[in-house]
């Protein structure tokens, strides 16, 4: 059955390794649902997150293939296991009345969001959360209009002591 | 001079354009500091946001390429306009005892932090914001011992009203 996966992908921080992942990705067919890529608290290590989806044979070839590309410390499957995931938007709306304007931060107060700029009659929003969360938030607020969103690829960590995916454990 | 550039890409949502976006990073040797890729309000378009470094002519010719690529709809460096940037941050400290634990929750809410977890002597912290402002929590908190972080790339969206970057406005 086809899941969405969320595969965490520790590597040297190096040039091109980037293009490497996504370009045996694209080779051989494998989604990209969302990625995100950024440094650690090693500055010579590199975590890639990226949510695809795909049956179990796929998302384990997946990971073999990941494995065999050098510069990759480890990869790990972060669907199955218990962890904390979580995501980032910027949404503007359209709050033309003043009662629009309240409610809306009203909506947003109660999805721990915050607003992060007033201009006119819009509004940009920041909230966090797990992804369906951020999909239930924006359903709520659809109806005043949405201008623009920017999302942040997904993170994650383990929520089991001592089984950090990190360098430090290697 | 070489500066910090956050640019803004919105594109087709299709098969294969983060490998070639990253392949034409890559060949030419322009920098990734941090990336993310994900979807918009509209199924169809994605946006990527790439944080990248170079003096203005190397920045231009980036701009330039990036504009050549079928797919792209948009491209906006946010860098010298007035914008909102957020990136989300995941930390795990180590905090062995009562005391410690209080007082990296403390630090954690002067940040307007969230714990998403506990466990044993470990605590999961999740702080968004500026990425200086990321930083400088970072260096607040690793003399505790930072057990493992996971970073967003950025995202960004434009302060003015009506100036979104967005599709709608194509």
């Amino acid at each position: 059955m086809e899941k969405q996966h969320t595969i965490s992908v520790l590597m040297e921080n190096k040039f091109g390794v980037l293009a490497r992942v996504a370009g045996l990705f694209c080779g051989r067919g494998y989604n990209i649902d969302a990625l995100t890529v950024n440094k650690t608290y090693d500055p010579e290590v590199s975590k890639m997150t990226i949510v695809t989806h795909g049956d179990d044979a796929i998302i384990e070839q997946i990971d073999k293939q990941l494995n065999k590309l050098i510069d990759v410390i480890k990869v790990t499957d972060l669907s199955g296991s218990d962890f904390v995931e979580r995501e980032l938007a910027l949404i503007k709306v359209t709050g033309t009345t003043q009662k629009e304007r309240v409610e809306i931060i009203k909506l947003a107060e109660s999805y721990a969001g915050r607003i992060v700029n007033v201009q006119d009659d819009e509004l940009c929003l920041e909230v966090s959360g797990e992804s369906n969360r951020i999909e239930d938030f924006i359903k709520l607020v659809e109806s005043y209009g949405i201008i623009e969103i920017a999302r942040t690829g997904r993170v994650a960590v383990s929520r089991t002591a001592g089984a950090t995916e990190d360098y430090s454990d290697l």
